[in-house]
């Protein structure tokens, strides 16, 4: 099963710059060979339910590991079985909604 | 790994409705024999990680079974090091901060 | 417009203890006669759109004033037409559906 | 007080496509001049507290005017007090950690 996320980790307990566990995630991601995107208040990531998973625990074992007693993530997750839709399929169908307006 | 979540589950496609659907949830959390909580826009559940994804998992595959072409979760995903946690005592360590003020 | 949120209030640059702030959101809901119900990894409130989400914006800023540089919150936000249903409705409308099957 | 969202709005009762909704939000964020920024699971949207609100009700209420009977919205909620950060500053924080690696 495919499945899209969105997710923000939140350290807590090493103070106000959460950048670097930030790009320490999307390090995770990269090594797991997951297609993901980055925006300003979280990131999106698809591939295989199990595949994807597993890269959000490392996140959470990299962030322990970095000095975090404490991780709080939040996610959306999606799945479809009536199409395959990418990441960049849902940007494009609402752009296509939103072009006779402009 | 523990890891405590919230998770409210949202079928898309089957019309406005949606207690069935997270009925369905309960059942498979309590089948899984995970400690879980309802409350009014969402689930707590606890346990170690593998256990708990693999029945958040089993959630969006019985939702698609029971007709949903489209399942869109929103959760949070708590980890922690410093020490053991459960439900109860999140609440109850709040409670007690609550207390001398009222 | 009535609106149901669940919320989860995460202070950073405070350490890792955030019982004391969501000890403070709890008394801004009840200061601001809001229906509220605290769960093990958030908070339902219910109540008038304006009301709820003053309340809200009321959380981030004790938060502030209690020291914490940082505030980012995960909420659901759920507003219906069709029908009238508080947070007790909704639970009892699930056990409904759970009752036969146990 | 400044306030970065990120949020993704879920019609219920509308059927499985949502992208008409969604494009629907993005007018509603342009035409309050706010600052935005679509990706695939949500939308980021930055600006002044009150101002941001205002279109996150706009938007409950274009969908329900749009036919949908439920809304369910997921958030995530930014303030800070410790400096001013736009959101392609939150981004470009997070790529200075990752270039050293790559």
């Amino acid at each position: 099963m495919n499945v899209m996320i969105d997710l923000c980790v939140v350290p807590l307990g090493v103070g106000v710059s959460v950048s670097p566990h930030v790009a320490a995630c999307q390090r995770v991601f990269q090594d797991a060979g997951l297609s993901h995107q980055m925006h300003a208040y979280g990131t999106n990531v698809e591939g295989e339910w199990e595949a994807v998973f597993a890269a959000v625990r490392r996140c959470h074992e990299v962030l322990h590991e970095m000095g975090a007693p404490r991780v709080s993530t939040s996610m959306r997750v999606g799945t479809r079985t009536d199409r395959d839709q990418t990441m960049a399929d849902k940007i494009s169908s609402v752009e296509q909604k939103l072009a006779p307006a402009q």
